[in-house]
């Protein structure tokens, strides 16, 4: 719990003072004023987040989360659990979207297996896996808690491990997942923090007809009303509801928040698990990047809540980071903006009358 | 009038045999299916486009069309029109937001001289400006012709020529726009070809207030019922109320249709332009990309007749290509998608049950 405690009670707020001087620039720069619209906003979080003016964003790092759910065996998703695995072997093989989409943005991939139910020790070899496995899977939370609380933390810290491991050569963090049936508890998670119905917060995750997204609606609100987790407790409700690569996501922001490196949180369950760092340590919301409006619902609770408007909407249902690694590409095009431009006097250019 | 006869009779809509190979490979990828939403329509456009399922995006131009406007005499612009030179200026020097951007989606940026009421040939030393200067600036539509109508075909087929030139080092085209005022053009064009009323396609420009907006509208309202341009007639509209390098953005467009290459629509002053492209050659579509959703509100309209749903909504009103370059990275992102990723069978995943 030290790590925890430790890494929460280091996140403060954006530098103020760098803030406002990367504002002043903005503001003299040799276009109509802020007709860079939302690259200009993200361009001034970014010299806060990193108290400088001019932050790089040479290294970009995806971390994706991997981890299975006890919960599919209740029959939520479409796809069997070893695809968790076979998804994986995608990853390191290099023909995965995120590697497509990681790739154009210049950005490394990095898989960790929090809970993946399966050996994932063969594909390791490569270096791009990180172990920080806590169990092989979930329990299924249809039945009782998906872990305990012990497990809880041990996955927020795991997370954060990975922040301090990969900061030294990261200036850009994305977060990713992957887990087969993991709409499940982040719809939990989503529902509880929010205190929201369930039937609002649930999308069709893979591709649920009408009956199985019923079926969906009705195995999750059958576990929360089982395991009832306590809104006002983050960990209680991870443990009950959520899943190790939500954990591990969740810890993953708070590393980031707390060494002052911003980070771009992908799609649905990657916001799932931002609002639990939001609970956490409010002030960590002010390194967060939202990539994009995720087709699953739930995201737009999370989003509100977070206070946060996604960058991009491209209808999106594949989560593993392909959001946060288009979405990186607007973060190096806003600081390239604050850095590269010239003011209205450097370029002897007139202003407005 | 020969080139501009030949280019549209040379259009051609997209290769349907090869875009429906494209969605055969699409809907096998490594996903649920189609989780890549709208990359993967751009995707099958872009094979369609291309007449292959790896198209290439690796040479990719933006080419920004210049131009002054009578109309800013009657005081329309909040910007003196020297400042088109100047902004000019700071595209040759690198400095501008169009640079920044553009470097970072890996792309060259263009100059056209299509009219610009100064003398560019200084800035011209370094070859990335194209003189098709018509002439220095249109004349003020307020209170006659902003062009005759053979300065509008020779403009048209000056923007294909430039198409012509660039295409054998070009994947993929951008738009882009650069003239003080050119928002007023602009919406007497959408309002004239979308029989709209003027107040619904005007917008502030580069930052008028209510007082300033009222009288554009009215402007605009007078220099249309003086002009009278004729709706059915795309030159008849560009010669009394365009601009020359609106009238170079429409015969870009009509020159990569017709070499079928790929072209991204910037924002605003684009559209307009991309408007007049499609009235004139309706398959030219087929070839255009909708960059970014504009602040200026006639943008939707325009969208709306060409039937094209905007890739990103980041609150720009600069145009100059900027949304343009943003939505490059978008494109480039979509031909990995197809290209790049692997199959179920290629990658032997378990599908969905």
């Amino acid at each position: 719990m030290n790590l925890l405690k430790e890494t929460i009670d280091a996140i403060e707020g954006q530098n103020e003072t760098v803030r406002a001087q990367a504002k002043e620039r903005l503001d003299q720069l040799i276009m109509p004023h802020w007709a860079l619209g939302r690259l200009m906003d993200l361009a001034l979080d970014m010299a806060g987040i990193c108290g400088s003016v001019r932050p790089s964003v040479e290294r970009k790092t995806i971390v994706v989360m991997a981890g299975d759910h006890g919960i599919t065996d209740a029959g939520v998703s479409l796809f069997p659990k070893k695809i968790t695995v076979e998804m994986v072997r995608g990853f390191v093989n290099g023909v995965a979207g995120i590697n497509v989409l990681a790739r154009q943005a210049g950005a490394d991939v990095k898989v960790v297996d929090m809970g993946v139910a399966g050996d994932l020790s063969a594909l390791a070899a490569g270096g791009n896996i990180l172990d920080r496995k806590i169990a092989a899977g979930t329990d299924n939370f249809a039945e009782g808690p998906a872990m305990d609380r012990d497990q809880a933390v041990r996955a927020l810290e795991a997370g954060i491990s990975v922040a301090q491991e990969l900061a030294d050569s990261t200036d850009l963090f994305g977060t990713g997942d992957r887990g087969i049936g993991n709409t499940s508890p982040s719809s939990a998670i989503v529902a509880t923090l929010c205190q929201m119905p369930v039937a609002e917060v649930v999308g069709r995750g893979t591709g649920l007809d009408n009956a199985q997204l019923e079926y969906k609606i009705k195995i999750l609100e059958k576990a929360l009303a089982l395991n009832n987790p306590d809104p006002s407790d983050p960990i209680d409700v991870l443990s009950k509801v959520g899943g190790f690569e939500i954990a591990g996501i969740a810890g993953l922001v708070l590393g980031a928040a707390a060494l002052k490196k911003p980070i771009v949180i992908d799609g649905f369950i990657s916001t799932a698990g931002a609002l639990l760092t939001g609970r956490l340590a409010p002030k960590s919301r002010e390194y967060m990047i939202a990539a994009h409006r995720s087709v699953e619902k739930g995201q737009v609770a999370a989003l509100a809540d977070l206070k946060k408007e996604p960058l991009l909407d491209l209808q999106f249902r594949l989560g593993v980071g392909t959001g946060a690694a288009v979405a990186m590409n607007l973060v190096e095009g806003a600081v390239g903006i604050l850095t590269e431009m010239a003011t209205f006097s450097e370029a002897a250019v007139s202003e407005a009358k």
